[in-house]
């Protein structure tokens, strides 16, 4: 059993990596769902629907979000009627939080709703939230404590970051089958996610922080960190706001306490001996995700720097 | 003030024509919402939305429901996801349903809603649900109690009709300003709209029909029974179901308690006599609404037999 600890876009794109090279059904995904938020009183639960469509092979790949051939039409009359429209929701992808937000108010957990949606996706895996309780991931700024998603999308990460609070962490419990999941896994992969939003979120569930560290499976982290940027989003601002250093250095600096392996790319192999001097060997190697190939690549290192041969 | 009591498509067609000849400040509309149904979690009114739409130049002329150009998406994914398809609901049509939940849910009422739409659809007229407190019209047949929308849309009206109840009606008030319009009006006209479940509905919602018993105000009906069928709807289906006559005669008989004039069609003028003796004078006119020209014409002779002129 192979788990896979994911954010968004980065993380489903190492996904199609590695379900090429592990049959789905060994597969458990552990999702960020610190981003979630209502939209119009729909639940959104972007990291899993990104996931989920990235796998189903529905995911508009420009974007990295979203479904493919998606139109606007129903956020264009939702604008008329005064509705705030800086969440760009698809007509299609609407019908995700429809759906979603139904089963929910009539008492299903977000993990029977999520599993639900993978059924309907035709997907094999096992996709968990981090949790079924509400974790906001807000930003402390100049401007007050913001939403995530009012930081990054509404606000465009133009504001400083002063610190990072994950709202309802503390009462929240895992999802049922996380922690077993991590327990009995062969392997536990962090992908190349936001380790402050997207993976530390995960990190603040009760729980999941220490079975990874007593996890017998080995802990290989994918640094999303490559050249001192990321590939998409905005972990160098959110790094450099909390005072760490934006590198695959400053990333292994937030896994240290349970991390067996760092995979890091090529281009930042000078940093091989700073992660090593962190007491964390490091495997050198191409994570650039430029096609269906260099995914699977990818996901073959690192399942091997987990001492697995698929 | 002009107090209309409208269903959907008739009704709104009807309207197109009063708004021709009365300026809309002066125009209350009290709308049926026993086919209120509740779509994916979303509140649906679907003859409050074929009024507004239909006033605001946006509705699907062809259909006489929904908006104009509108696109299938959503409904296709959540047919994807399992979710009946049924009910056609648009992409830009659903954002009203959207909208509209939205604000069920934080605590607005359907009144305070309808009032919010209505002024973004940019309408002066007033628009009253008939009441604020869920109505649910349903069709006794003999496979069971059907939702309205269950009978004529999902089982095509196939089902014998055996006998009609307004569930909830008992214990519904009239939305704010439905009676004191009544009372208040100059003219009360009744859409040509079906008589059991469009018109029916609101005159079970408890106050109604005793404050248009005592109404100072004309009241006008326009018969919907033309040449012994409906332009549109199961009106003769549900009427034979009851026992009624179809017939511009049965139509008068639903209403004989408060009218004081019929509007019939040309082509019904030898049923004068019959509705006279019901002791209701009679008005024969073209009431087929073909075009802009001749809902303005069928308004005229409505409020001219109210005894109005504008």
């Amino acid at each position: 059993m192979i788990v896979v600890l994911a954010g968004g876009v980065g993380a489903a794109r190492f996904l199609q990596g590695v379900v090429q090279v592990v049959p789905q059904q060994d597969i458990t995904i552990i999702v960020n769902t610190g981003d979630d938020r209502e939209f119009y009183g729909l639940h959104v639960s972007p990291d899993i629907d990104i996931v989920l469509y990235t796998l189903a092979g529905i995911v508009n790949e420009t974007q990295g979000w979203g479904i493919r051939d998606d139109t606007y039409h129903t956020m264009q009359q939702l604008s008329r009627y005064g509705n705030e429209d800086w969440f760009m929701l698809g007509d299609r992808d609407l019908a995700t939080h429809i759906h979603r937000s139904q089963l929910l108010r009539q008492g299903k957990s977000l993990s029977a709703v999520t599993d639900d949606l993978r059924t309907r996706l035709g997907l094999q895996l096992r996709v968990l939230p981090m949790s079924d309780q509400p974790v906001a991931t807000h930003i402390q700024t100049p401007a007050g404590l913001l939403h995530f998603q009012e930081y990054m999308v509404k606000r465009h990460c133009s504001d400083e970051v002063q610190d990072v609070r994950f709202v309802g962490a503390t009462e929240a419990r895992p999802a049922p089958g996380v922690l077993d999941a991590l327990k009995a896994a062969d392997a536990i992969l962090i992908a190349p996610s936001n380790p402050i939003v997207s993976i530390g979120s995960i990190l603040a569930v009760p729980g999941v922080h220490d079975v990874l560290h007593e996890a017998s499976g080995q802990v290989v982290a994918v640094s999303p960190i490559i050249g001192g940027a990321p590939i998409k989003g905005p972990a160098d601002k959110l790094m450099r706001g909390l005072g760490m250093e934006v590198s695959a250095v400053g990333v292994t600096r937030c896994y240290r306490d349970f991390l067996d392996v760092m995979v890091i790319d090529h281009q930042d192999a000078q940093l091989v001996g700073a992660i090593e001097d962190l007491g964390i060997p490091t495997v050198v190697t191409n994570t650039i995700m430029r096609d269906s190939a260099s995914k699977a690549a990818l996901a073959r290192s690192v399942l091997e720097a987990a001492g697995l041969t698929f």
